[in-house]
């Protein structure tokens, strides 16, 4: 079970995040590429930053919009969305291998996450797009019951994926993600750990209502926005690493 | 001696340029990066119709100002250049193998370009960038007296140099391009192909002075704005493939 | 009945549309405000433009994405929304003011304008931006069956609208445009002006399947991309001016 | 004696400046427009904090380059510079006037200040564009030696000036900035509060070398980028009180 995070979400001369105090615990960096936030001189810091720790790179790529930090669904054709997928890929992937290490997936944000969960033909072009890259990079989707589908449509492309639970958040009886608005979305720092804990041994979750769900998961969402978040980061990984051994 | 052209200028919704008209007669494209002019689906487009045509693909990186056309200097330290750089490079390249074809060298552009002749530390940016790229690929700049020092400070970092003249422009007694304010800047067809028969078989260039200044010159810079530039193209074309048979 | 022209659709060194062919054939200048098209060089000489032939100058405002020219809806929200009408809106009417004219309506772009007519939050926070703006100004949109509703809708706010009609588009049976995609969504040249005719004279449009649909109409949209734009828009002028004497 | 900060920097999802603990204590805001900083939502809710607090209300236009922050010059033409000027003042007052406030003077940012100070074409061109705006609102520029050279650039084009002076930074016998690269270039506490108090009392600043300098300073420019910042502001607030009292 890896930990993987967004970064390099800073942009000019706007902080956001805490990389370094983040990179030191974690497997794999979402890199932003320069669609929503990160400029050239951030993604190579990032980068640096994540050979420094020996963490793995992926690509963070998102729909074209700065101010609305990818957050906004925006209404692209498939060929759009592939050349700009491709766009940022390449960038990532040049940029990496300047600095000494490679790029070895990509986990779309935000909108771009949220409308390729939801909407097959987002999903079919974003998968389009990693088989059209000139090399084999994983892509990272959320781990869902609909596992078993997705991987059926990215094995017709000759594509591997990753799946990711979210460790804070409480999961309905579809394997959605409650809605932020609802109470106990959101899970406290021991629910968190609980619901790690019980994904790293019997792989299941414990839905809002109390059902069981079966999750194939590779890799488990961070966020490191702030202290708290760090804090939570080092929790998680001494449990991961604990039930690892 | 070959034909280079600026491709790829359009953006979105607006056209610039007779790419599909100039491909056909030229040997290297220059393919804006998305920083002045080109956005991802206009990249691709660009690079399969140079694959079509076998066409050398290299990139052409600014300044980040669409507006502007990356036509106006900024005052960018360094390290900010060597990132944008290696950003439009990393774009280009990854882009160009995608559609099937080996970025090959790089042409800055603009205000860009104008800098890089002008002042040493941004081509000592420019050149420190295409210098830390994954891999080698040429830097084109402009053929002037100063070539050989051009070629020393690029030999340092084990990177190659093109030449370009230009077609259409005449040269003032210092190697420089009489500026465009001034009577007799641009030439006519029948001088433009005097000075192209006269690059490729004496090595020389006539100034506006009469003086013959000696060009190391490996292309020549020709322009498809529009369809006299086309018509100007083709018959430079076949000069060039004329003195070359 | 008045002709309105979406104008100022340049950007930067890229041209679009034949502006000054147009300008003195129409009564209203709907002008981009720099988020879809247009920056402020280019806003500056189509207002002058539309002040020297008389031209009543409205904005025409988008959602923030250049590279898509506006014609991909985006997921804002209202808050957003109303501020970046806002920001269009008071950019425009300062600069008509500088020139010497006044900013008198606006009519939203693109997917905004598609948004607005489809969605009900969408045309909310499009109303109270409009109601919010320091001087009273016309939302211009869609002649539709529902145009009572919209008055009404408008009326809670104070806010005055203005109906247009397309004049090259078949409608259907519930007064929405016939999409592209279909045969016979755009009229040729004499179905376009028996359509003007017919709503000059009687206030009806006939729909595909040949009904007849009663709208309220104060302004015909006219385009004028290209000759024969800008020929029927000649034709629709001569049109509109005989019924009117 | 007045206190003006630059505010609204932040940027989308990105907070930059300490806003609403800055605004209690000053006198005159100066908000970015768009260009480098503050987009549509942030500018409403700058505007909105200074009307409550009763705080003049100051444009801070820039050079377009949101990922330079606006601190790097830019080659832009005299037309380019007065149609961005106007452009980003026509949006920071029609959405004051909007918000209820009314826009009362214009500061240039960054680089676009610089090169107000140091070029005359500049100044010029920014000068022109304040005069052509539709209502008359001051320039705020910096209080040097010149002040009277720059009044009578602005009193041929019928506009008003306002002198700044910085409250913690070391003044050369030239009445320039001491480069932040030098030693003694930004004051301390101490230093900082003599040197307002000598503004205060005087007139006069006491230069690097120990010379007494004339400024005529009408507002002196505060930083609320941090904690320290603020407390500075707030220290400076009361001495200023003090002596006008």
């Amino acid at each position: 079970m890896r930990l993987n995070c967004d970064l390099g979400e800073s942009f000019g001369s706007w902080t956001m995040g805490m990389d370094e105090a983040v990179m030191p615990h974690i497997d794999q960096a979402n890199i932003a590429c320069g669609f929503h936030a990160g400029d050239p001189l951030i993604m190579q810091r990032t980068l640096s930053l994540a050979k420094e720790h020996g963490v793995m790179v992926g690509a963070h790529p998102a729909y074209p919009d700065l101010v609305g930090f990818g957050r906004r669904s925006m209404n692209c054709s498939a060929d759009e969305i592939k050349a700009f997928m491709l766009y940022q890929l390449s960038a990532m992937d040049g940029m990496a291998k300047s600095v000494g290490v490679e790029l070895e997936y990509v986990k779309p944000h935000g909108a771009l996450y949220n409308d390729m969960m939801a909407k097959v033909e987002v999903r079919k072009a974003i998968m389009e797009a990693v088989a059209a890259f000139h090399k084999p990079i994983k892509l990272m989707l959320q781990a869902t019951p609909q596992a078993d589908e997705h991987k059926a449509e990215a094995a017709e492309l000759g594509l591997e994926l990753w799946f990711e639970a979210f460790a804070d958040r409480c999961y309905d009886d579809d394997g959605k993600l409650l809605a932020r608005s609802k109470a106990g979305a959101v899970h406290n720092k021991e629910k968190m750990l609980a619901q790690v804990e019980q994904l790293c041994d019997a792989g299941t979750i414990t839905t809002v209502s109390g059902h069981t769900l079966n999750l194939q998961v590779d890799t488990l969402c961070v966020h490191g926005d702030n202290l708290a978040g760090v804090q939570a980061i080092e929790a998680i990984r001494a449990l991961v690493d604990q039930r690892a051994s």
